[in-house]
């Protein structure tokens, strides 16, 4: 199995049972291509404008992938594949959030770079690869499959939305909203905005809002330079205005999306890793 | 001046003044030099899918423009020209909605047809054009220029938020927020969170929201086939849960949105051309 054969083995086995050890293995193997496709390639220091953080990228025959922060990044491919057996073993409580925020970058970062090298301006893929992968890692931990649509009611009969994942953990039991994206930028007003639908056609608090994110970084390809780009007063209004997101996990945290926890309106924002040991007190 | 200078021209122009008479010459000789281009261009008929509508594409050295309603099209080049003397005049009210609605869809469209078969890939050209376009023709009806950001004031300070088109009264007077889209599709969310957002600043109803749209059609270059993508149960939860938008106004109407002025909640769309008799009214 290649990258690509194993992207699509992700997306049909995910579509049967997100949450399931196929899917664990596939990702793990997908990490395994990726990391072996990756040792030959040559890395590039590239110039920071993020303060407190160093960013390198993969090159090959003149293309550059997107950048990675080397402090996130794992080069030793025995301690991430240690850590999927981990997941497996269901032995993630033995690890660090640290730890954990780690592999996840490390794995999914990796396959994002396979993509930018070997297809022409492929957004698309390593999009959706990050979704099923952060998606089988909350139903894993969360124990239901999510869905992607929701019934909406109306006084001419029901129709249904289409969302991001909602995992349902069934009657009087928490609902969880989870739109999963690469980077948000100026198109993040619509995690905001469907989770108003779900307020509005549920009630206040029924969903818990969680966004998933894996970084805000943009490499000026030609200057060889990287910036973050980041709107927090516009997170405050719709923080504000439109509904309020319970959690925002990012495996690459800019900093300033973290001062977000210290202002208002309050938006908690963490390293993926923390969301393992919170979920079952995020209801509260 | 060459139809690139003149987007150049119009952009420069409708920075310093959007509604003023400079843009509206600029904006007629755009068209002209686009109907000149467009004269020798081959015509190819397409197949639609959309009942009741016909569609056609220009093409130029094997590549396909976007479709064009045959009956929204206006092909007599004089007509559109007479069109842009009399909005220069102010003598609009001697026409009929339905004549400004289409001499509108041909200026838009032809600008998008020459960028089509000019330009790769470019969606940015088009939807900037037509942007600066809407929003002269909305300054000169409502005599004042939009802005592009507004104030939100918390208890921390202000800050602002970068917004679609505001167009400001001033003080007890009607203010108009006007998102404007060459078509909407899966983004269109982004209208009614953004009115959202303004109701919970601003009050409700203080703000009207006017969604402008060119078309929705999707064309299909290899079978040579037309769709329209559609979405009416997703813009009917929009209605009912996130905010009001007061009117759509499209210059090619999608007869699944028309279909909103008589369903629960009511979103009145309507073509463009209702706007320049109906405005007045609008805050009541």
């Amino acid at each position: 199995m290649n990258v690509f054969e194993g992207y699509e083995q992700l997306k049909a086995q995910g579509k049967a049972d997100l949450g399931s050890e196929a899917v664990l293995q596939i990702i793990k193997r997908i990490y395994e291509r990726c990391s072996e496709y990756l040792q030959d390639k040559a890395r590039r220091h590239l110039t920071s404008k993020v303060p407190n953080k160093e960013y390198f990228s993969f090159q090959k025959d003149g293309r550059f992938s997107r950048a990675i922060n080397s402090r996130c990044f794992e080069h030793d491919h025995l301690k991430v594949e240690s850590f999927w057996n981990a997941v497996g073993d269901g032995r993630l409580d033995s690890l660090q959030p640290s730890e954990i925020t780690r592999f996840c970058y490390t794995t999914a970062i990796s396959f994002c770079v396979v993509i930018d090298l070997e297809r022409q301006r492929d957004q698309k893929t390593p999009g959706t690869f990050f979704e099923y992968f952060i998606g089988h890692l909350f139903a894993r931990r969360i124990h239901v499959n999510p869905r992607k649509e929701t019934e909406i009611l109306n006084l001419e009969g029901g129709s249904s939305l289409p969302t991001d994942y909602v995992f349902d953990l069934g009657p009087g039991k928490a609902k969880y909203h989870v739109p999963v994206k690469t980077s948000t930028r100026e198109r993040v007003i619509q995690v905001w905005a469907h989770q108003r639908v779900l307020d509005g056609v549920y009630g206040l608090g029924r969903f818990i809002g969680i966004l998933v994110c894996l970084a805000e970084t943009k490499l000026d390809k030609r200057r060889q330079e990287v910036v973050e780009i980041c709107l927090p007063d516009q997170w405050r209004a719709y923080q504000s205005f439109i509904a309020q997101m319970k959690r925002v996990y990012y495996l690459d945290p800019p900093a300033k999306y973290l001062q977000l926890n210290a202002t208002f309106p309050r938006i908690p924002v963490k390293p993926l890793g923390e969301f393992f040991f919170e979920i079952d007190h995020l209801p509260g």
